[in-house]
């Protein structure tokens, strides 16, 4: 293990220096590679997938694991993406004179060795790389062992497209065991050779990971998002946005959990929006005004205020305007994607002001809480924490910046 | 401590949402209260200076710990030097619009709350103070056990001026007491409670804080900086770069500890830069080239290449041209700051694209690593870490940033 972190930081030094084309040509590469063993990459996930099927893991877990043609398909087109975003390497955040006459850039350079710790989803194996490359660094991956042997197929075909643009082959390296053991290996910076962690997975994944990670972590433990439909609010453009941040995909961490509506619009929308979610297939856990809407409602907790459901689920509450959204968003939330509707402007600047959390919208579904959705191309992951990275974690939030002053003999006095 | 930490917090949010003008009154009212408090602080420092003194602490660490009218006058200019700085918090780092109508803009926010660790210089109190609440973040001061006293004085003076602009005094917290154990369950984040560690003192703290720490810390370890006089280098220029950079203050992270000369010019600058240094009173580890200048060069050893001499003491070697020299300072660096001294600006590039530090110069002086010089207003340390802020740690890097989404009623197809 401590090899494979020299070989990745050996391999960032040198990927750190790639020209835009060169990593564009290895990711062309890279995919043509995987179209190419469609038929390895396909049998070593049947291998897995039956492997797993006799363990007798859940439905959910089993198609988030298996691949067919289509899906590799789509795995390919989505490196062939990564293409399209600009090269953050070597651009220039801010650039200024001093009076002395020094000339000060703060330029983008890559973070270095990202290690990338996934559970069932193959398709990491390449997004992952595929980001990791474009951002200049080295890549650490450490696929779950359920779905090892497809990993493995994928990373090979990944190796060829980086031997084909003569790139260093530990830029995607794998890590060669499903040993747990490993994974603690990672956490502690494999000595210092590992610059940052993306888990990308579940919850107890997250959690270990944020508990025992020695070097920072690009994550979000979470997703507890909500919907604050203020007196202020339409109730068309409200029920729209509430049906979208609940019922698009409740599995997402943009999904909302939690309807807050205003006191002052109660009388006018919460019976409207309520029943518009029960309809649609939507339990609601409500407080004492929206048991009283309609008898499928029931009882709400302060458990419910906490819970991300990841289901047809939801909580409903009434509070007295936008103060108290607020104060109830930054206790229960997980800081992680909250909207406000309203047609009062000043209202929605104080709940944007005021919320804490990576992205606070205004007249709009949570479930834009994407780096794809952002413009960003495509995303590791989406961040909660508050250093470095939060909100969407793209190819730019996989760089760090250099300070390059150019000067004429200046010396300080 | 837990409930200092959850003081801090709470102060924090507040804090975060406090209008510049507020917090530039607060700064004038505490440094007003410094220099009403004059008297109480100089003898709080008379007392701790005498305790030092009897319990034989160095000259220079004495030196640091004391103060004067004139020194304290300095410490409350400083803090007013502070209004001066653009007050980061609400600004826009960057805005877009989305095909679809949405437009994100990325606002900086305060971090929340700021842990700060020192040694013996009491001035830290007030400036890590006041750049904090610049910031719009509380922090937390653990002064060092011999300024102890002074500190206090100090702090008493400071919340003196936030309660007169009606600010929450847990925005500067002082741990009240001086056992060790207290550093250590800030390390520990303080339940959550510090966002991020500065240690500000001696290498040894330095190093505590960046072992233990399990929230992120901004740091640097040492300042292993460089000068490599190249083969295009003007000899003059040269000299006045490395006189500079080495003998200006030989105790600050940004002064010189190594001279690397191209093998090209060897034979006309060496003898030259070796000869100037050695009569400014410089000792100069050498290697076998340097060695045969001057009977004064005593051997460099592996271990001169790593050394932080914080003192008039300079390792000098030959090196076989620009890759060697950035092969040396990726090596034996600590990625702080370094410089090139060139007239051939592709070789300066090429320097600068693949010295993997913090600050690259290009024909200045590596003291010029500090935020003052760099146009901050001041800095709270020096970061030599990859993530978040990395350099000097001015206002703007003690924020972080959120995502504010506008929109218009829109879903997520």
């Amino acid at each position: 293990m401590n090899a494979l972190g020299q070989g990745a930081r050996a391999a960032a030094r040198a990927m750190a220096l790639v020209s835009p084309d060169r990593k564009n040509g290895a990711l062309w590469a890279m995919a043509e590679a995987i179209s190419n063993s469609t038929s390895e990459i396909l049998a070593a996930n049947k291998k897995d997938w039956e492997a797993a099927e006799k363990a007798g893991v859940k439905a959910a877990y089993l198609d988030r694991l298996s691949l067919d043609a289509k899906r590799l398909q789509a795995i390919a087109e989505s490196i062939v993406a990564i293409t399209d975003i600009p090269d953050p390497v070597g651009s220039v955040v801010k650039e200024w004179m001093r009076p002395n006459g020094l000339r000060i850039a703060q330029v983008r350079v890559p973070l270095g060795v990202v290690g990338v710790i996934f559970e069932s989803r193959p398709n990491v194996t390449a997004d992952a790389a595929a980001l990791c490359l474009k951002s200049g660094n080295a890549v650490i991956l450490r696929p779950g062992s359920d779905s090892y042997g497809t990993s493995v197929a994928i990373h090979k075909a990944l190796q060829a497209g980086l031997r084909k643009s003569q790139l260093p082959e530990a830029a995607i390296s794998l890590v060669p065991t499903t040993d747990r053991e490993a994974v603690g290996m990672m956490l502690a910076g494999l000595e210092g050779n590992i610059d940052v962690i993306v888990p990308r997975g579940g919850k107890s994944l997250v959690a270990r990971v944020q508990t025992e990670a020695r070097v920072p972590v690009f994550a979000h433990l979470e997703g507890i998002c909500h919907v604050y439909v203020d007196g202020a609010a339409n109730l068309e453009m409200a029920r729209a946005i509430v049906l979208n941040s609940k019922m698009r995909r409740t599995g997402i961490c943009g999904a909302a959990e939690t309807l807050l509506v205003d006191r002052a619009c109660a009388s006018t929308h919460l019976a409207s929006l309520v029943k518009m979610l029960l309809d649609a297939g939507c339990a609601v856990h409500g407080d004492a005004d929206s048991l009283k809407i309609d008898a499928r409602v029931t009882a709400a907790t302060e458990d419910d205020w906490k819970t991300e459901y990841l289901d047809a689920v939801i909580a409903v509450r009434v509070v007295d305007g936008v103060d108290a959204a607020i104060a109830h968003i930054n206790m229960y939330g997980s800081h992680h994607t909250d909207s406000i509707v309203t047609n009062d402007k000043a209202v929605a600047e104080k709940f944007q002001r005021e919320v804490d959390s990576a992205i606070v919208l205004h007249n709009a579904s949570t479930q834009f809480a994407d780096g794809g959705e952002f413009g960003f191309g495509a995303e590791i992951g989406i961040a909660t924490g508050r250093m470095h990275a939060r909100g969407p974690v793209g190819a730019e939030q996989l760089t760090t910046t250099q300070y390059r002053v150019y000067g004429a003999g200046q010396v300080r006095a």
